[in-house]
């Protein structure tokens, strides 16, 4: 089961000038099927990233983390293995992978950022990748971004990708990015990658600063079951090809691009989840800071018990209510509280809305995305996590996963 | 589906002198079964307790916090209805069914602490619980403890019930307890409440530090799914009608034996989980503090994906790892972590270990009960905490639950 949104078109995947993709199929896993892409960047582009917080940081995630601030020439991307709880010998693999791209691209090997998707504690078969190389960069190309969305799907049911294009003042800008995951809830599938590149020129503080501040309000806000995955990475690149943005205006607008397109990718995993039956946005409104607002909106999207009346469609007004109590906000009052299924006012004060009828949140929560939005009436920061339901497949899928 | 010992023998469970029990029936929800307990304290009775930290917390739980330090001379339990998310006219209406128990006891209303569980956001029916108080009153005698248990039930599937007797040097000490809940993830059946009590004579402030700390080993250490819910309390009342507990040592031995009772109750609780086919002690060993021991057994416990491994009886310490390294314990070192299976050692420095078969871990997950033991190797502190598993039978209950 999935909520998906309509395939993402190929011909509307923009090219970012001085970014080439190339694809390949190693057999890392499995063979016949596409598991290596490999990213080539013109001299001059900036890189930023987001990456795990999980103490169990795949081999790859510290390599890329530490060469960030280079010169970055590369990436390369193998699914299949995630390179994940494999200790120094990971390390060791996932730096000869990228000493392997470095000498077909003729840059240096700490110029090449290394990413991995795939099952844990498994030795990265790095001679099958090494073997594979030469066919990816035959394929290197500015127009393979769906075969690049294809090539790091795992357990995902479709490719994720999206593209914009925006004037700033200087010229236009394109942003085309990928992801993959099918709900970051695979810390033996390790779970969760995005690209995003754009051809516009700014400056690595810059990226760093946007990088950050788009995660949030994408990668970082969306949530299957709470889990974090070892190799999860959210990359930024720029690569100065395009126009310059450094106008405060140009890098509002390139932001809210780069945040349209991230959110989308985002939310395709999200739709992609396992077993999810709905695609849910918990909104919190009117709380003290974004942080406490967020804190509610994970609240209400981490409790199974609201999961699970998603699922079965039922406008349990108890169970939500006592999420938000237990968010942990200090000194938030239940009396203030406000909640709605879509438009319809189901409590007030903390207690059901009188004029509020069952059939109402039925109807609502029938839809197969709706909107839980709670006003904490205490302040005026907001926050918006995208979430799925908890369904009996979600049981299946994750207890019959490795028999 | 539940993980149950044997069930409570009547027999066993010895009456604590200076307190008297009687149930009846009042048709709060359903006509026909035991649903209002009433439990009358002689004079001098103390009584502590730990709440429920839900902001959204049910009315008898703020009129019973108010009144703990009173002189208490009665506890009325209702189920079938939670008297929670019913705003002032919940209050009122819990101080009303006090009123109507302090007129057959002659004793104040503020002398009597009230309690509910059952349906949440619908109003108290306190005539029906007023025209039934005669029936309870009548029934009060000091061996009606299993009576007591069952009038409790909800969705519980086995009546909850433990007792013992240790000797302190001034005397023999009874300690009897009944909890209820059927899992602590019902905030529409709002869930938890345990009572335990003994005829030791102590000081208030020494019960209420007691309380806490048992809480801490028992209702507090367990988790089926990390719903917490509006009506949660552990009640300890002593009747200081028996043996003087005043000496360090004799406070020791009470302290021991209440602990053992309530970690029975609490640990009936998950065995009754709803869906619940494995009772999994999960225990982290060495951690700088207690707290983040705490906080790594949570993470593991509440993972989502490890509770559908356990239903799977599938060792997947992937998932087991990855939860770890989300706990948020700051410098954790994952290369430092040892992971066994019961005896299986089957990580050593946060990788597979090489001698671990997988035939092992699934012996060991195949079992109704297993520990998982995690050993963080930077410090001397220790936690557990006790869970069950995540199975089809959950999403069902609580999918269908309304319907």
């Amino acid at each position: 089961m999935a909520v998906h949104l309509a395939p993402p078109d190929p011909a509307q995947l923009f090219p970012v000038r001085g970014l080439e993709l190339g694809v390949a199929m190693a057999g890392v896993k499995k063979a016949g099927r596409k598991d290596l892409l490999l990213i080539r960047l013109a001299p001059g582009a900036v890189v930023a990233g987001v990456f795990t917080r999980n103490r169990f940081c795949a081999a790859p995630v510290v390599l890329a983390k530490r060469r960030l601030a280079r010169s970055v020439r590369a990436l390369v991307v193998n699914t299949g293995n995630a390179n994940a709880g494999t200790g120094a010998d990971g390390l060791k693999r996932a730096a000869r992978v990228c000493e392997d791209v470095a000498r077909h691209l003729a840059c240096a090997a700490d110029q090449v950022l290394p990413f991995s998707t795939g099952v844990i504690m498994e030795p990265l078969p790095v001679e099958r990748i090494a073997a594979a190389l030469p066919q990816a960069v035959a394929d290197l190309r500015p127009d393979n971004w769906i075969s690049a969305a294809e090539a790091i799907m795992t357990t995902d049911t479709v490719p994720k990708a999206a593209s914009r294009k925006v004037t700033l003042s200087t010229g236009e800008a394109t942003i085309t990015g990928i992801a993959k995951g099918a709900g970051m809830i695979r810390p033996d599938m390790a779970t969760m990658l995005g690209f995003v590149a754009t051809n516009a020129k700014l400056a690595r503080s810059e990226l760093r600063r946007l990088t950050k501040q788009v995660a949030d309000r994408s990668f970082n806000a969306i949530t299957v079951d709470g889990d974090t995955s070892t190799n999860d990475a959210f990359i930024c690149l720029a690569t100065g090809q395009g126009p310059v943005a450094r106008a405060k205006n140009d890098l509002t607008i390139l932001r809210a691009a780069i945040t349209h397109v991230a959110q989308h990718l985002a939310q395709a995993i999200v739709r992609d989840g396992e077993g999810a039956t709905k695609f849910v946005t918990v909104r919190v409104e009117r709380g003290r800071s974004a942080a406490e607002c967020r804190k509610v909106a994970y609240a209400i999207a981490h409790s199974p018990l609201v999961k699970t009346a998603f699922f079965a469609s039922d406008p349990n007004l108890g169970r939500i209510l006592a999420a938000i109590g237990n968010a942990g906000v200090p000194g938030l009052e239940a009396a203030k509280v406000d909640l709605y299924l879509d438009e319809v006012l189901v409590a007030r004060g903390g207690a059901r809305f009188p004029g509020y009828r069952e059939e109402q949140g039925v109807a609502a929560m029938r839809k197969a995305e709706f909107t839980v939005r709670t006003v904490l009436n205490r302040g005026k920061a907001a926050a918006t996590v995208w979430t799925c339901d908890l369904s009996f497949d979600y049981v299946r899928i994750n207890a019959e996963y490795r028999t």
